[in-house]
């Protein structure tokens, strides 16, 4: 039973109230992988890098138990490059600088070794290159979770939905969700995606928590108030990782399973916007991550009974 | 043991996407004390209206079995009059008009009846009036709630901040802890606000919940997501006196109270902007209450046993 993990593996070079970076490493499918990896081992990457992609990123990756003969490692061509300026609100960015570089003609390739996927989490990606993937797997996974961006609504729309249609659980954001179905009331936008395919919707909210939706059930996991969110960079894939990751460990893709998953993928999260990039998620111990969780039942707990 | 509830008894004209009003009742003491009057009757209002104001309206409060004998109405004058449109987020209104008539020289009297005053709301109104109603109390209340706005942040800054040093609880939104302290973030901005007097702080975030602080302590308290935010007038004011209302209904004023008393606050809100102005709080039942508040407990309800 493995979990396979597509999308980017890239650079960033970011800049928000608190800094800037030059280069760095980043990447969707680097922040949900290592995210994912403290909960459960077996995991497979498949994405691309440019030969400019340093030895010990890939490595760093290996450490934490991550199978990387699926990541494509192009000789003579460079990785893909995104540079952005986050606001203060840091719920709006500028993209600053966009090279897709071996983005452009990625094609995925499975290695044998991965066919045994159960857990699918296909990080943020063209939607036809996420559906490659699922098409060149055997068998269907026991779950696959798709994330996505506005990007994609605006080039991609059909190929988008078909691949939505295809998936279990979709991840977006609040704005996200009102551009893909029109509404702006974030429970009639859930309605409609639930029509599209999956049966698990959840709308990550930044600051203020995420919404996991469920036919008529609805979940709303908050957010940790902290003193500073310092880059958000890679929070919404270390949240998808952190809540494949729990199911991936625990076998369960119960409602209540996805509950518990969403509250490990918002206490990754809560981890990763306290640093720059992949800072604070390159080594975190099981005990902190604990703690950390320890404080989201905290955070909600309440004693009130009804007669 | 009583509550006494003072802050304006309105007008108001309303305009939201969803549509628009004529004049129809409103003001932060009318919302506050029918909240509270779902928890616990005993409940004071100290207020000033003009002859214009409904005698009807007087009655539908009497009827939830408040006591208006601190409602003074001013022969020959004009009710406080507020117009305002909401834009599509709810967040954010445009002031179409403000009159303030009888409350320009509103000079609160609190009649012997009110003097066993246990529990205080001292819903939004210009602080110099809160601190003249705290003052003529002869006893101080067991626990004094502050609601208070942007407004006076701008126009009497001095007096705010003296009327914050003197209460227990002070209920304020993202935006105005934002422009009290100067901070940015939340935790940063309670942290300073506590140091201000108050020992619990309560920032509301509208369809994104509410905060708690208290010394180290954080509670979120989850909104309920809802089809459509229809109107959001009064729903501070209603949350504030659901709060208020629990806690007076207990007796109880620890950590573990408030908590209750946030979520009876949210869920009290949460009628509250189902329709336009009063009309869903008016006549709430029992059950109805119950089953809201339980909805809050599903909400938010997740099974993690840390070893």
């Amino acid at each position: 039973m493995s979990l396979l993990v597509i999308g980017t593996v890239a650079f960033d070079a970011i800049e928000t109230p608190f800094g800037k970076t030059d280069k760095i490493i980043g990447g969707a499918a680097t922040y949900a992988s290592m995210s994912a990896s403290y909960f459960k081992k077996n995991i497979n990457l498949v994405s691309v890098v440019g030969e400019d992609f340093p030895e010990e990123a890939i490595a760093m990756m290996q450490n934490r138990g991550i199978d990387t003969r699926g990541l494509q490692i192009k000789k003579g061509e460079k990785t893909f490059f995104w540079a952005r300026k986050y606001h203060e609100d840091m719920n709006s960015r500028d993209t600053l600088d966009t090279q897709l570089n071996v983005l452009s003609t990625f094609d995925p390739i499975i290695p044998d070794e991965y066919q045994d996927c159960e857990f699918l989490m296909l990080g943020n990606l063209m939607p036809s290159i996420q559906m490659s993937v699922l098409q060149r797997l055997k068998k269907r996974p026991k779950l696959v979770v798709m994330d996505t961006m506005n990007f994609w609504m605006e080039i991609a729309l059909n190929d988008l939905l078909k691949m939505i249609s295809m998936v279990d659980v979709l991840t977006i954001n609040d704005a996200e969700a009102r551009q893909l179905t029109g509404e702006y009331s974030l429970v009639k936008a859930a309605r409609k995606v639930l029509t599209m395919g999956p049966k698990y919707l959840i709308i990550k909210k930044g600051e203020h928590g995420a919404l996991l939706f469920h036919g008529n059930n609805v979940f709303y996991a908050p957010a940790l108030p902290l003193e500073d969110v310092f880059d958000p960079t890679g929070a919404g894939d270390t949240f998808a990782g952190g809540f494949i990751g729990h199911l991936h460990n625990s076998g369960d893709i119960s409602f209540e399973a996805m509950k518990r998953g969403v509250i490990y993928g918002s206490a990754m999260a809560s981890f990763c916007v306290e640093k720059f990039g992949l800072e604070r998620i390159v080594s975190l111990t099981d005990s902190e991550v604990d703690e950390r969780v320890q404080q989201f039942i905290d955070l909600v707990q309440f004693d009130i009974t009804l007669v």
